[in-house]
């Protein structure tokens, strides 16, 4: 019986436990907090993502590792694959945690971007800034463990502040600037590839943000056939160009009926959560599948899938599982602001009965706000 | 966050645990065996049954108690129901513990059964042969710990041999005579009560057993609507009349268009696990909810669905997960003769998409005559 090693114990690592735990697979979680929400129904070691011997206890209980957080340092990715096999291989998650060599791979295979440059010193900030046009974001290549490290700029008069906050980073971790993009719509693609380059990729979502968190997800998104094709078509070419084994999601901005390639998430995603209950296979399945060497599993729709996230605290469940699609999912994690403790899954068989639900439980529970620009977008008769 | 404490830690506790942590519980499983299948996923105390202290131990993590195995000691169900929450109550464990006080409690809610009667003694016996005619059963009333306590009756010959096997258990644990119905199908409702009284069936479900041992499950049923609604309506009377909380199984026979009760299984049952992917909701989460007073789930179907048990030893997993709709459940468990270590679930949109994949799935596997019946149903123009 195999045994698959999660790096990360949140609730990503905790999904893909159980849902992965009928293909009679054994997990083990490493992650630094001894209370992480995977640990509740996987065995863990508990240690940073840096602790050699943390690391060394892990690699020798397990047959294969994958990511539930993508910021594991590259170091320690490449010292496991040294000794255990890897998926996805740390070259595709170094690419998607640098977002110089991510936007760089975008354009090279012709997947239109945002404006973007690199910057390595001030004058070369100033030259960027008047080419993106402001406003414009300053923002470290990589992520640091705290994720911190971006800077709104308004107008070119910010970059003498820009400079003072981010400058240092420049010869450390390198920046990289960023032009912002009027879009009407954010989407993504989740894609799963197999060992043997098999590629599926499950209708494309549409989601949306409340303060940099995802608030909520629709699927199938409602969109031109011919816009979803281009989508997937993006996400096929990256997934061959990096040999990627898994489940990615590639976010993409929408903008004037054309995508634009935000960014890559190198593991299954919050935008699809919803194909737990909303798809055949769900993306947690798949992503085991395809780290396992197994056969992947349709990812057609089962009706029409609405994710409502809850960030901070879970609200009253009851509404929800008194839906007749409706379905919940509390991560057992401690409240706290800003924190994804749970989501529901609201599932109907057609997008007048996810309407009046997504009504319903928007009602129920004060978050009318949440809900409405699904509601909108199910009525909205000619998607742009 | 609440606990739910298991007693019994095989597939069905394994299951319950998988399908149960969505809603945000905990669980901790109670069983014999250190490395019963559910302690991958759940936590454990290990002990017997009737080990008090074990039982102390479990009691006091746990805030309400359920079953995967409907033998335990009644007297064990008691004292935990003086300390915890119980569900299903010890009483309805207690009756369908014992097949004397089943079957007369489906006779007395107008129930049709089999012809049974209670044996004290060796004259008992023979009137009773008499009566129900060979070939006939006589049975322990209540299953030992080992599972043994049948006689075959084949003809009045047998008697003095079933007398000498089983007379005295009489005393004991009792006994009963079971008459032979010549059935021409297995059928099974599985319903779920609340704490509320609010009651759901799944649709009925054909089953086939090979030696004793469930070999396959077709839901819906191939059946004329009056009668899956008579299977129900005796799941509900017998729901009520035992004021039951949780999932249960009523298994039925068809003979000549008639329903007989056979049995009443207390928990989870094994014609219920297609309920992962083919119904909205699974019987597992909905157990959950009823044992926690949580708004019942929908027991609607989604598409058709067949599934196949693995006994003894799991097969080649590829043809199930190559299929479309095509899922695997690996219990996680050691292969020994006879045990139950798996199951696959076929989901298909269509009648003929099912008999199509079960036809495939049949042949890759060389199981043709454990899917054959299933398929011969499935194209049966004309139900009876």
């Amino acid at each position: 019986m195999s045994t698959v090693g999660i790096l990360g114990g949140g609730q990503l690592a905790r999904m893909l436990a159980l849902e992965g735990a009928p293909l009679g697979v054994r997990f083990l979680v490493m992650d630094a907090v001894a209370d992480a929400c995977a640990g509740q129904f996987a065995p863990m070691v508990v240690g940073d993502y840096t602790n050699q011997t943390a690391l060394a206890e892990f690699a020798s209980r397990i047959d294969v590792a994958t990511f539930d957080f993508e910021n594991v340092p590259a170091a320690s990715a490449r010292w496991l694959t040294e000794r255990v096999a890897v998926y996805p291989n740390p070259r595709a998650l170094g690419t998607a945690q640098d977002r110089l060599a991510e936007k760089t791979l975008f354009r090279e295979l012709g997947i239109p971007v945002p404006p973007f440059a690199t910057i390595d010193n001030r004058a070369q900030l100033d030259a960027a800034i008047a080419e993106a046009g402001t406003p414009c974001i300053l923002k470290t290549r990589r992520l640091g463990y705290d994720g911190k490290g971006q800077f709104r700029i308004r107008s070119s008069a910010d970059a003498d502040a820009a400079w003072d906050a981010l400058g240092a980073q420049a010869d450390k971790v390198g920046l990289i600037l960023e032009g912002f993009v009027a879009f009407q719509r954010e989407l993504s693609v989740v894609a799963v590839r197999g060992r043997d380059g098999e590629f599926r990729t499950w209708p494309l979502t549409e989601n949306w943000h409340v303060d940099g968190v995802l608030s909520a997800s629709l699927a199938p998104a409602v969109l031109p056939p011919a816009l979803a094709e281009t989508a997937c078509a993006y996400a096929r070419q990256l997934a061959q160009a990096l040999d990627y084994v898994g489940v990615f999601a590639l976010e993409l901005f929408c903008r004037d009926g054309e995508l634009l390639a935000n960014e890559l998430a190198p593991r299954v995603h919050n935008s699809g959560h919803w194909t737990i209950e909303g798809a055949e296979t769900s993306q947690f399945q798949n992503h085991l599948r395809a780290v396992l060497g197994l056969p992947l599993g349709s990812t057609r729709m089962v009706g029409h899938a609405c994710m409502l996230n809850w960030v901070g605290a879970m609200p009253d469940a009851a509404p929800v599982l008194a839906e007749p699609g409706g379905h919940w999912h509390d991560y057992g994690k401690e409240p706290r602001e800003g924190r994804k403790v749970g989501h529901a899954t609201l599932r109907a068989e057609s997008v007048d009965a996810l309407s009046t639900a997504l009504e319903r439980v928007g009602n129920a529970l004060g978050r009318e706000a949440q809900v409405a620009p699904v509601i909108t977008r199910l009525q909205d008769a000619t998607p742009v």
